[in-house]
């Protein structure tokens, strides 16, 4: 069973993203042959400086292998690194309704948030098959967000065998991913970039502690009891606190006699410990680059021999060998 | 000077192909550095069947060296062997506006008349960007109908310099083909595939010769005196007829007492001498098959080294690299 997740390089990874990508892919690589990727033709829907995007690309380099990712057990490339997947990606549109991309939702949703309305993001699904069939994928995990994307790559992937012999593309299934702990945003909405709610995955105790500290709160007085439900430093405790901390929280809460300040105090202590492993490999990758970029190099070649014979395979079917 | 010019291979080419297109290329070789290519990820775009693809980017590299372009002159070759510009599209989608492809007429008329509103003929004028900016090229000769693609070009490679720096991608002109001859079909409207009004470039003698005869024209008497001013068969003879036989056919048709069939039999006659050499030229190339791929791969390598410089230069401008 291959699996394939990408990232897009597009800033420091926050623990939305570790929780809802990472973590589930550190635990799928032993489970199938795992190809992970750094999105960064994706990336460039979104960031237009060169400095920024080349830089967003090593540092997500080095946050999947300080994450946990293993090149023993995952194939860990750049998208850039198999450019053969914009090949697909035309191939792919030529049997693509523009109907299907203007159902897309995130295209409308990116505009909507104030993004230039330009023909990447717009052909974004189409490219985001490619990377999928590219590496014969049986499985993709996919948020709520993504849900759409997948039923587009299946869509095309079902329309290019239906017209060039059945077998040409490998038809992959999308895992839900439902055991996936919600993360909420320090204002209590979906921890997201674009919200400006996010705590980083890692970075400095003092900046971090700050961040956390800015969890919004309602107003009950510190000797009262304070609601547990839809708290949003209960949601975020429980991503970090072990099942003794937890039950110490929710009766300090009901208890009363706690301030939320002495709750985010250990919000954040149970933070930096669970990342203190994450930490201090990334410390260590980011004296030793010379290593991550051997990694990714070493995937990059091991990806590019897949997408090889599917893109073989491809161009005979469609004619063009 | 480098002068690009793409054709796609959507079947035999006619003789409005062949003046609007080859003659001009032909001409042209001797120019400047000429890169001529096969493009057959376009034809994709309305060519959805494996072997009439191949069969017609086989014929297209034929009729090339029949119709004289000459590899010693001009690096020939098929645009999917340097599928790198699927890539260099991408970069310029990221560019490119949304309402840039949708003002192209060309995508527009193609769903009026009837093909498949896909998601590639809406970005075949970013794919054609790339056609062009792939290759440094300075000068492009097209059409009255791909003046428009070539303007949205000239705007991605500025837009691309305007972002990453001057220099990034060169900005082509466009060099509008003026002197090339009106090529009427048989029913007085341009000459085209879709309006099933075309001369086949080469073919069997009585089966050109029965299509010439199906020239629409007035219904003057044979006795009477014949209009000359936009007469279709006047029009079609002045591409083949020498001045002194032009003079000729004009003064017999205002003496009057010659038919529309004499006259279509000279247009005939003069159409075959006039492509003798092609003719004759694509029968012994059919029979070569290894000769013309021979010469395609070989264009294909110098396209190759041109592209990677350029495609090189881009990566390291946005940031790939």
């Amino acid at each position: 069973m291959r699996i394939l997740t990408g990232l897009q390089p597009s800033g420091k990874l926050h623990i939305g993203n570790y929780f809802g990508a990472m973590e589930p892919a550190v635990h799928l690589q032993d489970q199938g042959e795992a190809f992970y990727f750094i999105a960064d033709y994706h990336a460039m829907t979104t960031t237009g400086d060169a400095a920024t995007l080349r830089g967003n690309i090593q540092d997500l380099a080095i946050d999947f292998l300080a994450c946990g990712l293993d090149p023993e057990k995952a194939t860990i490339f750049r998208q850039s690194d198999i450019p053969e997947v914009n090949e697909l990606a035309w191939v792919l549109s030529t049997v693509c309704p523009m109907g299907l991309l203007e159902r897309c939702h995130s295209y409308k949703d990116k505009v909507a948030k104030g993004f230039a309305a330009n023909h990447a993001l717009f052909a974004y699904p189409a490219l985001m098959a490619a990377d999928i069939l590219l590496y014969d994928a049986d499985l993709v995990p996919v948020g709520k967000d993504q849900k759409q994307h997948l039923e587009v790559t299946r869509d095309l992937a079902g329309k290019i065998n239906d017209r060039y012999g059945e077998g040409t593309l490998v038809i992959p299934e999308a895992q839900i991913k439902e055991h996936t702990a919600v993360v909420p945003g320090l204002d209590g909405q979906k921890m997201s970039k674009s919200y400006n709610n996010t705590i980083p995955l890692t970075g400095g105790k003092k900046a971090i502690r700050k961040s956390i500290m800015r969890v919004v709160t309602d107003s009950t007085a510190v000797e009262d009891p304070k609601p547990t439900d839809g708290s949003t430093v209960i949601a975020l405790y429980k991503l970090f606190a072990d099942d003794e901390q937890m039950a110490q929280m929710i009766a300090d809460h009901e208890a009363g006699g706690f301030g939320y300040g002495d709750f985010k105090q250990r919000v954040f202590d149970a933070y930096w410990e669970y990342f203190a492993e994450v930490r201090s490999k990334r410390e260590e990758l980011e004296n030793n680059l010379d290593y991550v970029n051997g990694v990714i190099a070493q995937g990059a070649e091991k990806a590019r021999q897949e997408a090889s014979k599917v893109l073989d395979r491809v161009r005979h079917a469609v004619g063009l060998r």
